[in-house]
């Protein structure tokens, strides 16, 4: 059992299975989470796939707010604000490149060095005196598994597998990616979602599981001695913070039943469930039992045996700005041997893990984001919400994650209001 | 002559008739007609037509910004608040009826009572401490006439009949229903656009009286004495709150005049009135003198004759939220006649009262009122408007109104913080 | 050298080209041109062209935040608010004009002198008390040279032509009118952006220059030496208010150049100079240095010899609202000859003037205009721009403007707060 684990549990429980009054007095000891509307800072985050930034490419990207152009030049990928300090003029509404060197703004031709963003010369004004003086926000980057990562802040960096769940950047990890697309739902929202032991009553609707004939259940639970058990949480000063929760214990409810006004009940089977014998039931039960599912800091998700055992599947709520985020998705295998690698980021990868997941599976997670923005954006959801026992699961990752953060975002920041080397 | 006409009328004549700076100073004493901008809470209002309803049917709807869920089951109408306490889902956008009684969430399985509201079970824990100890807001609802309505607030419910207007409810009263529709304006504005005598100049426009040849006017004038003598007050304890204008002793203008600069002036008739004998034209304002118009607490309309002579037309401005109101609309005769009443619920009254009535004449008011909604949302309407004589009947509504008014809906009620069982 | 350009040289100087703590800490001397988000008030702008409102049309437009129904009776302009102060109807929404001097109310009736806009009489109430009470704004018009322009203020319109360019109004001046379009930009950097020096380089990507093959510049530049040279200010107490910038001695450069890391530098030059000998550089270059720019109150930019030797471009800003202003544009040359006025009016004009200039060219200013408005409306751009030398030319304008204003228009002109007579 980890102290963590029963550190976090301990703090947070009594948030959860609370009757009214008393959940809306009590203070949050989260208060770093419900700060992060706009997401950590000083994290870092996927911001593009490598496919969709060729050799001289650029595109302006939006990340907590921030507004950035990405652009790859002589290979290397560089991201700057958007921002020119002369005008406010967004550069990639016609980027120009005139060097591998350096970005031209297309208004007044200042230019700047896309390596340090400072103002290398006016083409116009070769002697201006601004040359030198100013300078454009350097994202720092780092491109791995074909994702661009840019980290949004204003420390040094630590290095980019501290903001990375394990093993998707292992020296034979092959990484399949899916192209990201906005979600009009708060990040924080996908991270809880995605972890949320009780949500899996949602995949009921899911397409994969339909025509895979795959009962779900009415909703994952465990025991508090169970939470205690399975969750083993990763804290290490020179690696990823986040934790795993064990499937293997968790309770599968494919029965349940609705007490009546008469005295009787109504018992309810789960569609997919219905006809099975408690083998066949178990058989499918047993698989979903090998897995682990983790969150990580700063915004993401570790699927294991997902959907196939070999598989294990990545998601990260990358902040947009407070009213959306960016859904990236990877599907990822280990392997030395090469032509399995190439298999799979080829047909093996769309037929066993892009469809089934990402088309069959995940957009109902990003309904079901979609459907809470709402109360927590407009209506207090964050005060309000009353909470049940899986919760705990969630409380003790606010918990986590307000004590990980190295920072929180504000909508100063998305302003431009921040230092500039 | 009615004590509370006079009453009325004194206590709200200086409001009207004023140069501007005496009103602008002056403090309205209709404050609490100003402060309803979101409705008046505590009243009954038409929610939804039963024909839009099937059994185990739901839908989402908009009641002075509260977002409900409707449902029939087992014949019987439940009107729920459609927001899970939980993490504040929308049980609309996929809603679940495992039982008659039931409702449950589609997110986590919290299933609540259609009843009463509260927490009967969660299908995934039915061991939760919470179930019993929190519950959904349940509206109480009665179906009549074809008609849904519900009551928005927190007081035990007068009777139905207490807030609408009289006869619609009536043993032999046959209700033809127009199918809603949202209208770009305050719901105020439609009661007082609804009732005001001026405005009939206005369907000089509408088609159904282009295609009848029925000259209107250049809008209705009383003197202060036929107001007095013409308005009938009901304020009984144990029924609706309202009052009628009869129409009889109203001045109809057909005829009007601009005075030039040169001293002349240019005559103007109205075009339909051209060309026809003061027999003519007395025998189509006969017709109109033996309506009478009526404003009925909360929100709606009563007149008589009309279209035709056996017709009344109701009509309710039901707040959806602070910029939008759904316009109801009903066509009633009363008979005892079986085959009259089954010909007026088909063709009869498509062909006597929805295809003039609604189709034909109410669009004008519904424009009219969306171009009002500008001026008294945001430019300070209800303090800058400059009254003249006609509108006293207007004041007398909003000094009535803010007198018998149960309670004034808030913003956040909107956002749910009301009272739960 | 004028004693104006001195002084205001001398007076904003200081606040380009600096470092950024210094420019940020300053308080900037043009507060006027700050505070006029939606513009100067009491001054005139163009409002519609004369061919867009024959006898008896009317149509409502928005002017600083204003909106105002303008008409032709009888052949003469007359501008009203567009807002009945009985109960806010937008009169443009069903214009009646029952009379040439009467504006009808579609609602109640309420009937206005066009000329004064005081209610002369109700048609369904000609004794009301309010007739003779209250009064519509009046906008003082004059039609000139196929322009409505309109005098939005509360003083005593100045003549005409001290808010119009020197030319525009001439006898012989001949105005092709280009049709005006709305920009989502605000009005002020419509203005700066057309008098800046720097802005050039963005006619690269013209039309007109491509196809012309003309080599623009990486951006206009002059010494302060030639600033004070070339600049000549028009203060006339019974004139405009304006200044010319003379093109002549304006640095062009064709040709720049990249400092390199390695040392080294990356040579440029614009792709249409290319291959051209240093003659015939200079041939284009000495048409354009024949030309003068200048800037005029309240929100005009007149361009001499542009595009064909003879034409005379003027623009106008006009502001619409904070977020938005109206782009109106005229090709205008100054003849005697009736056939050669009557041609540039037909053909000559729009070959000679609205084909390249309006689709060639000023489309480039319109996007950067919207480029800049995020940066300047949501970012704190006034504060946070970083000027270099060659916007002391934008500072001087702006504190000539901020001097020369009559006013300033607010949020609460546009809601009608202002005096009427």
């Amino acid at each position: 059992m980890s102290d963590v684990t029963k550190e976090l549990l301990d703090e947070t429980q009594g948030y959860v299975e609370q009757a009214k009054a008393k959940a809306a007095k009590a203070k949050k000891p989260w208060q770093t989470w419900l700060d992060a509307e706009w997401g950590f800072r000083n994290h870092w985050y996927p911001a593009s796939l490598s496919r969709d930034l060729g050799e001289g490419d650029s595109k302006g990207i939006e990340l907590l707010g921030e507004e950035i152009l990405v652009t790859r030049q002589e290979g290397k990928i560089r991201a700057l604000e958007d921002r020119c300090p002369h005008r406010g003029i967004r550069f990639s509404s016609r980027p120009l490149f005139y060097t591998k060197e350096t970005l031209t703004c297309w208004y007044h031709t200042w230019t700047f060095d896309i390596e340090d963003g400072n103002l290398r010369t006016i083409l116009s004004s070769p002697d201006s005196k601004m040359i030198g003086k100013c300078s454009l926000k350097v994202y720092p980057v780092e491109e791995r598994k074909g994702v661009i990562f840019i980290f949004v802040g204003d420390i040094e960096p630590p290095p980019l597998h501290y903001d990375v769940a394990p093993g998707f950047l292992d020296d034979n990890a092959v990484v399949y990616c899916a192209e990201p697309y906005d979600i009009n739902s708060n990040w924080r929202l996908g991270c809880e979602n995605g972890y949320d032991p009780g949500h899996q009553f949602i995949h009921n609707w899911s397409e994969m599981c339909i025509n895979a004939g795959m009962h779900t259940s009415y909703g994952y639970t465990s025991t508090k001695e169970d939470v205690l058990d399975t969750t083993r949480y990763v804290e290490l000063e020179d690696g990823p913070k986040g934790f795993t929760r064990k499937v293997e214990k968790t309770t599968f409810r494919h029965e349940a039943s609705i007490p009546l006004k008469d005295g009787s009940k109504k018992d309810l089977m789960l569609p997919l469930a219905r006809g099975k014998s408690k083998e066949e039931l178990d058989q499918l039960t047993a698989i979903i039992r090998l897995g682990t599912v983790g969150l990580w800091m700063p915004a993401s998700l570790k699927v294991t045996t997902f959907p196939a055992p070999h598989c294990t599947h990545y998601e990260f709520y990358v902040p947009k700005n407070k009213d959306e985020h960016t859904y990236f998705q990877f599907g990822v295998i280990h392997t030395d041997d090469e032509e399995e690698a190439e298999r799979w980021l080829g047909e093996d990868g769309r037929i066993m893990w892009e469809v089934p997941a990402v088309q069959g599976f995940t957009v109902d997670d990003a309904f079901a984001r979609e459907q809470m923005h709402k109360y927590y954006a407009e209506e207090d959801g964050w005060q309000r919400e009353r909470l049940f026992q899986p919760d705990v699961e969630l409380t003790m990752w606010r918990q986590f994650a307000s004590r990980h953060a190295r920072g929180i975002q504000t909508e100063d920041h998305s302003r431009g209001y921040f230092k500039r080397d």
